[in-house]
């Protein structure tokens, strides 16, 4: 299958995917792992009320979706104080991402990003064949300034900024992101990727002007609202941008059964803020985890905690293992220094039960191996 | 935003749509249809056990599906007697196509279709750049004979044909197909869209080696399982082939209770057989009202009826609006000869009684108002 058939783009990508499940993991160990607390999924679920809308949607899912998305748009123009032409409703902000590469990035075209950051943006990006950018964390924080130089300097197609932060979990307050709004180049679109914003202090989401042309937000029902095997994500942008979707996107790709939740997961502000409560919770819990160990956990406006193990990457990967290994599933950022690092989602009490009796045993074993 | 920041080839594209909803005509007639016949959706729905399958997994909606499709690619391998790295899993077939087209072809890369043919294959193709070459119907079946030569001279990547097929109904036998596959010219893929194949007469679908790299094979949870909702698909291919899909693909693009969805449907064969009996039973009570409203049904291997409406595309159009007045939803082909018929999926008995009470009506407004 090599030759002719594949284009010289495809044929140039390497095989790599940009994480892999814990499935895959949980096969290869022929064990399943005690708690899943490393793909920043949002284990206090679903509201009940989306659980209850997407069962009585089952028996209709015999019908396709609606391609357009409307009811499920129309409630987020409300929810956001814009337009439903502001919206565009798609695959989770992976599957949304996927679009907007493809709309904006041709080969050679150069595009932005974080070192570190999200890879699946960078996945997407060479996957349309886009020179990839980087530009370091400051701090654990991603750096507005260098971003927006380096966006400037290569005349960016893209520059991606997620608000707060994954896989550190920092965050900017919203003067600061709407000061980046204002700067941004002349050309260049910001991709401000707030998957996370829900549950991050108030005062992290600044106000934008839905139809300003400088900047497409992401948001997803995978996070705050406790959906992420459904597959709903949405992005506010400038109605033409979002009116440019359509010319490529995969008009009837979306799941009857999850538009319905996501209207249903809107509709309970309780809930969400009861979620917001649980994460905060385990959020401290996991910081105190780790002080106790003797580890620093970094200030988190997200679902999970980054917690500095104290050495370079070794030392976090040999944590990891050592997590992994008592079947608590848990990831590490990718790159240096973030990756002196692990990441730990916020989870149900039980779950962090099952991290907390497996932690020290985990760190004694790193320490041991690693001798600083 | 227009300018620089969308690619020429983004920019060049026009802003249509593959098909309109049933959805946005409902909104725009400001009714609801009475018989939703329009899109060859399988009103008899999904089989008790996949609801059952989908409720059970809506409370682990938190959770993201397994990227890799794992069991779900298991028990297809096991149905089909391949291996599970001859199956890749995607957003139905539409999203499946997207991938392929976008493995596949460039701009300005030829690739054969029939004119008439699946809207969305030539969506994507444009989508991507490529020039559609286009071969005409013959007796309102795809021309195997024609693609093949058009295939080979113009050097096409890709050659799609869809058996049966879509939007007439009409199907060859399996030696035939296996017959065009034997006869792919060398350095073009055939893509076989058998979405409609388990409605089809036993003796439709061909014995392919699932390694043939000539060849790739689309299925579906949308038709016979009833679950077009659920976005399921799946493609039948030689490894090489199916490994690259994952240097592109959405990974996390599944919904978990869709995967968990077609698991079940997979599994209940008497759900299938009893379907197959109510398609067969919806489609000659559709060819009886045909006939006895003086139309002529076209034979169908699908769950859906295209009728000759007995004068050209005026005519159909006329009948069709006159049955969307009276709520009926139904679609027509796009492009002559095809488009002297309208089509109509095999709907429920009620569907069908609201169809047969409005049929006479519309058709005798359609005749009064296009003489013959």
């Amino acid at each position: 299958m090599s030759g002719p058939i594949f284009t010289h783009l495809a044929t140039s990508l390497p095989a790599t995917v940009p994480f892999v499940g814990p499935e895959t993991q949980e096969r290869a160990r022929g064990r399943a792992f005690a708690a899943r607390l490393g793909a920043n999924e949002n284990a206090f679920g679903p509201s009940p009320r989306v659980v209850a809308a997407m069962q009585a949607a089952a028996s209709g899912v015999w019908m396709y979706g609606d391609p357009e998305n409307h009811d499920l748009k129309v409630a987020l123009a409300h929810h956001h104080g814009c337009r439903p032409e502001n919206i565009v409703v798609g695959e989770g902000i992976d599957g949304l991402l996927g679009y907007l590469v493809r709309l904006t990035v041709g080969p050679g075209d150069p595009v932005v990003t974080s070192d570190g950051g999200y890879p699946t943006f960078a996945f997407h990006v060479a996957g349309f064949g886009g020179t990839l950018c980087k530009v370091p964390y400051r701090n654990d924080h991603e750096d507005i300034d260098a971003l927006l130089a380096e966006a400037a300097h290569r005349r960016a197609k893209l520059v991606y900024f997620a608000n707060p932060d994954n896989p550190m979990g920092s965050w900017h307050p919203a003067a600061a992101v709407a000061g980046m709004v204002a700067r941004v180049p002349e050309g260049t679109l910001l991709v401000l990727d707030e998957a996370y914003v829900e549950l991050a202090p108030d005062g992290t989401a600044p106000a934008i002007d839905p139809d300003d042309p400088r900047v497409i937000r992401m948001r997803t029902f995978s996070k705050a609202y406790g959906m992420a095997g459904a597959r709903v994500g949405y992005a506010i942008c400038a109605a033409p941008l979002a009116r440019a979707f359509d010319k490529i996107r995969n008009h009837f790709g979306m799941s009857r059964i999850s538009q319905a939740g996501a209207a249903a997961a809107l509709a309970d502000r309780d809930w969400l803020a009861q979620t917001r409560a649980r994460v905060a919770t385990a959020r401290d819990r996991i910081a105190a985890m780790a002080h106790a160990n003797g580890l620093l956990p970094l200030p988190s406006a997200t679902n999970f905690v980054a917690i500095d193990c104290g050495g370079d990457a070794r030392m976090a990967r040999a944590v990891l293992d050592g997590l992994i290994a008592r079947d608590i599933f848990v990831r590490m950022p990718f790159v240096a220094p973030q990756n002196r690092a692990i990441r730990i989602s916020a989870g149900t009490a039980g779950m962090l039960d099952a991290l907390e009796a497996a932690l020290p045993a985990a760190l004694a074993e790193a320490r041991a191996a690693l001798p600083t």
